[in-house]
């Protein structure tokens, strides 16, 4: 990864908002801007000098991947923060509005009295949205130590299982197959369960006659992917066909409208619009979709009224869902990359309904 | 879990300090204080109503978990929240200012113009600090689970395992176990890796004449196990042997001070004067331990500074390390329960040095 173009870009982007200095106190942005991954640092990029404050439990790691980068080190970050604030925005200084906390803000400003603070209007993030074929290649390996990881899975499910089994089994296949990290905790839902798209798994054994739905994905390399299928135990009934095939189908429209330039509220409504006239729209009560990198979740996100246009290289998720309140739930989902020459798939295992 | 009674604690709590509302946004607070686990929701605690914000994938839980808390939904969460604030909080509003970002907290200041918003000083976090027997089982579980997955993987460890090999056998064995999650992703360093605290788990291959340390923890219940253990690969050299005894002395004074009424204070200072005064002082880089709980580092902070009481039924680490750059190092770490009656250990694996 070339850290250092993507602090350049910061800088550029920043100076088109009339600053000089820009204050990066998320640790996934650091992280995207430094290689280095810190519970506790923060990063300064003005005209006069870059600085990366962390405490010394980063400070092997630190020499290790930015060693180009000046290095300060303190327990409490914002007390070296402050004053190297002052020295260098002396203007207009670029800070997280959304990352920052009311309490650190306030002692930030009470450092640097002179510097005019604004709001960054998640000025990283925008530049996290493309992503490299480089990052691509990571979410790709996540995302097929997913699929094998669901292939074991699927061998395995029967009866009697609990939704805590699967969970586990899931998560030591991924690891097994190479994950680095979960991410995220697998959501396993079976039978009524399933109608809580957030549904923690519990004890209760999955059934025959249940759908059984699966949302879960590995990390690698600092990237995430996230896949969801769900199963039929038994032959499926009427409902579970006619939910499922309806899911699928919205999936594939929303995919398939995901191009370049198209609008984020274009993709959801495409897939939503199909719900709806099916007469289930209120009950698909969540996003089509987010997109998926460093973060599970980050820009763009697809639903919720967002709007903005799609790009080339922009991974998201598509995953619709149907859920009934005391009967069960469909979802599925994919992680794919936004393309030119139209979306491509790094989850790839079947959506036809699985019948176990 | 008795919810309502911390509810009612909070608002007792607020009211002491001249509030007659609380706005939780904290995830894990919100947790504490309903029993509900939502990525995506705030509680407002007046002494007119309470209120529980969160979107429409956590409604059958939060039915389920909180059917007694009057429940208002929204995918915006602030923007349910505002009219309520405005509602409730004619007075003086309680808010946690070191959860909401200075985004937020000016969307909410605008929809709630007539409310005084008050720094709320951690209030929940406060009431966090002590344990009822029912959390402490939870964590007793969550340390059970750990100290048994570490003895699956030293009766496997050898030379030529990588690290990540490591740290994905310890994290398969604990969900075998029981495990509901990772409290964190284990840290395995070894050898020179040893001299990082926060090493993360790569792919070299450990040696004969490494020392070994394990850093992880499972989680159960929503509660947290944080546990170390270094040990020898091969015969240690004496600088291993001397560096392993000085810790574990200085891990057994600290948890030996660790008594109601103590001084967090003068507990880190009990084990890093140990370190100090045998010449390795500046190779003790961070604190001695942290409160833990629904949170894997929480309030008491030991170290940097910190001061405060320690209570009954506190459960806090214990975690001495020496870091020697390009040698390796050693971290020897327990979670306990400040008793009345002398400290509970928690995690029971021997800190005997283990030469595998």
């Amino acid at each position: 990864m070339n850290y250092g173009v993507r602090r350049e870009d910061l800088l550029s982007a920043a100076k088109a908002k009339g600053a000089d200095c820009v204050l990066v106190a998320s640790p996934v942005n650091v992280h995207y801007l430094t290689g280095l991954r810190t519970s506790n640092g923060a990063l300064i990029v003005a005209s006069q000098a870059t600085v990366l404050v962390t405490d010394a439990r980063y400070l092997p790691k630190a020499r290790e991947v930015c060693p180009e980068i000046p290095l300060e080190l303190g327990r409490d970050v914002d007390a070296v923060l402050g004053p190297r604030i002052a020295e260098f925005g002396s203007g207009r200084v670029l800070f997280e509005d959304h990352v920052l906390t009311v309490e650190r803000y306030r002692g930030l400003k009470a450092a640097a009295p002179r510097a005019e603070f604004i709001p960054g209007e998640r000025i990283v993030e925008g530049l996290r949205r493309v992503k490299s074929e480089e990052e691509i290649d990571l979410l790709r390996r996540a995302c097929s130590i997913s699929d094998q990881a669901l292939a074991d899975v699927l061998g395995q499910l029967r009866p009697g299982l609990s939704e805590r089994w699967i969970a586990q089994a899931l998560t030591a296949a991924m690891f097994e197959h190479g994950a680095h990290g979960l991410a995220f905790e697998p959501i396993v839902a079976a039978g009524p369960n399933g109608a809580s798209p957030h549904h923690a798994p519990g004890d209760r054994p999955v059934t025959r006659g249940d759908l059984v739905t699966m949302d879960f994905g590995a990390s690698y390399g600092g990237y995430h992917a996230d896949m969801t299928r769900t199963v039929a135990l038994g032959s499926p009934s009427a409902w579970q066909r006619d939910i499922y095939a309806l899911v699928a189908e919205a999936q594939r429209t929303g995919i398939s409208h995901a191009r370049p330039d198209t609008d984020v509220r274009d993709v959801d409504a495409s897939a939503r619009n199909m719900i709806t006239s099916a007469g289930y729209g209120e009950f698909f009560p969540h996003g089509f979709g987010h997109g998926v990198g460093l973060e599970i979740q980050e820009w763009p996100m697809l639903g919720y009224g967002r709007t903005g246009k799609l790009m080339d290289r922009v991974p998201i998720t598509a995953e619709p869902g149907v859920y009934l309140t005391g009967r069960g739930g469909v979802r599925i989902e994919d992680t794919f990359v936004v393309r030119a020459d139209g979306p491509e798939l790094l989850t790839t295992t079947t959506k036809d309904l699985l019948v176990l």
